[in-house]
């Protein structure tokens, strides 16, 4: 008989994924790559946080921790936003997740039903729409515009039919790097606060902005998730770790649902991880070279027909408005990672609608990679 | 406004993290504490595990990988299933997870739609039924008799009113240790695949077994899931590591739902435990341990009070009937870890039902643990 196939499952894959795919091929045969489609740093971890973890794999057996995590970590995340923030966070209401992906998971569980609402901007990072999708909460797509730095307003809001029972934001936003200043955040905080909807505060690029300070929602709305990640500024993708501050009435939620979804997040990156927190020289040096890359590109790209981008506040990324040189920026993409070998991410991941026209470069790289791709692109539209 | 709170959070906590937060607590006053409530290994993970990991932390940047994992651990899991079963399984449908945790999220998700039905016996891990609940899948909980080694079987199946859509199986057992003997696990599976129940299979336990040989799923189901995990044989715990073999039909569903709920299992967790395949000397020496452990409470727990016992088939654990000394196995527990400290598990956890004539005692620790838990016991109920 026919076995049971979910729906859920259903749910797209990253195009940036079939990219990477090809970009490797294309390496394997022979061609010189230069990836500028993946949202990672080139670097790895600090080094006080090998250190660190190289003597742990003797010291310890590395058995589960609480769900919640290692008790010093979730103490040093609160020391973090006192110092980085100058706000007060009660190490209880840390949890340590598996990648701010786990936090996702746990928060959206938490905090909403099926059949919910939540609302998100588009262009925004497509797994946020997927993973609600998954779980049965409908995503409520806002499409944002280059005036509002393509985050939501409450005015956006305003005009969405229906209920909304939670809303998501990224400051700065992958892919665009825009961030809501700090005014913008306050009054987007108070506006879901008075309409009873759950902030949902993704702040995994803090830490790489340039110029403007980014608002942590620790400061400004108690009740909403605050999710962040050892992956960006913290440069450790693959140790999986990220985490949250939730909100009072949800830290037992959280705890029951990560005992048995989760169990712990990797022992070995909690305890290392709690080194990261005194690495910030080295830390600063990768932010260094972002910057220095993304002055390059904004000098460079323009040379090769890209000259409009989303303002480039943080993360590491640059969001270019290819529409006066393509309407399919999927089958641009892919011709230029053909004909150049400079990879990107072609923006159909981040907005369905608009997606066309829009391709992410990210200067995670190195420099030299930088101004390679930037020649390249140049020779390539001559 | 009030915010939303979702009702999917409200799933029970493990009793078993109680017990084991109140032992800490006593341990943390000075109490001499026998840990024999918590199921993971007291060893940690294999000398060449360890050994390799310390080479890639300097080796590698430690980036995101494939969604489904390295592609030589997805070979060398293939492998394992030829060396180990005399089963061909193709790497393209293995999936390295964050755990078994991880394997029971994206399995449930990709086979299953909310309001689908998922069989299982009681007793079980509390997990899976917590797990289902929260994404609205309905887990119908079958009363598994000691007759049948506490077992799902197809004449329990038959009489369970309404269609089920699913099968979890667990051989070895937790809590009970019991295995399907290999002919029933056949007939268990044909009885599935006649009626379209999809069968995931948790063999987590499988390598610590006590005489009886394991079935594996991918023997006698192609359409199963067969789920796995570095943690228990390969005393991997807290590297959060394990794996499926996902059904061709849901490969590319597992696919997707890992690129956007996980992106990708701990990186240095992956690449080291292509190692653990090459350990077995040492896993042996652990399996012995607990060999010896099983047969010393086989033997001194009696003497105890304690004297009877699902078939101990696998795993480390005795799943004690104590109907004879409480009907309250919770209190039970918490009296015999405050007057003996003794830590061992309430069945509550595992069967809402009849636990509270059960208690799990997990002999995953040292010898001389067990050795002093069984004389602490026996002189306990003198």
């Amino acid at each position: 008989m026919t076995l049971k196939r979910g729906t859920r499952g259903q749910i797209p894959s990253f195009l940036v994924m079939d990219v990477l795919r090809e970009a490797n091929r294309l390496a394997h045969e022979g061609a010189d790559i230069l990836h500028l489609e993946v949202g990672q740093p080139s670097t790895g971890a600090p080094e006080g946080v090998v250190a660190e973890a190289t003597r742990l794999l003797r010291a310890s057996p590395l058995g589960y921790t609480d769900a919640l995590g290692v008790p010093r970590l979730r103490e040093r995340i609160a020391e973090h936003y006192k110092a980085t923030y100058g706000v007060a966070v009660d190490p209880g209401q840390v949890a340590v997740t598996v990648g701010a992906s786990g936090a996702f998971l746990l928060s959206f569980l938490a905090a909403f039903d099926a059949g919910d609402r939540v609302a998100l901007a588009a262009p925004g990072y497509p797994a946020y729409r997927h993973i609600l999708t998954a779980l049965d909460i409908e995503a409520v797509e806002i499409e944002a515009t280059e005036e509002d730095r393509f985050q939501p307003t409450p005015a956006l809001l305003d005009k969405v039919p229906g209920r909304i029972d939670g809303l998501i934001v990224a400051s700065p936003s992958n892919p665009t790097g825009t961030m809501i200043p700090p005014a913008e955040f306050a009054a987007l905080s108070a506006y879901c606060a008075k309409r009873g909807i759950r902030l949902i505060s993704d702040e995994i690029y803090h830490g790489i902005t340039y110029g403007m300070a980014p608002t942590t929602a620790a400061s400004v709305a108690p009740d909403a998730f605050v999710i962040n990640s050892f992956s960006k500024y913290f440069s450790m993708t693959g140790w999986r770790l990220g985490w949250m501050i939730v909100p009072a009435d949800l830290v037992r939620a959280v705890e029951c649902l990560a005992q048995n979804m989760v169990i712990s997040a990797p022992t070995l990156s909690q305890a290392a991880a709690i080194a990261a927190f005194d690495c910030h020289d080295e830390l600063q040096t990768n932010v260094r070279r972002y910057a220095a890359n993304r002055e390059l590109l904004l000098n460079e790209l323009p040379k090769a027909g890209f000259s409009h981008f989303a303002p480039p506040d943080g993360a590491f990324y640059l969001y270019a408005d290819v529409a006066s040189l393509t309407n399919d920026s999927q089958e641009f993409c892919r011709r230029m990672l053909v004909e150049t070998g400079v990879a990107a991410a072609p923006g159909k991941d981040f907005d369905g609608g608009r997606g066309n026209r829009f391709v992410r470069f990210s200067f995670a790289g190195s420099t030299e990679t930088m101004a390679t791709a930037a020649q390249r692109l140049a020779a390539w539209r001559r």
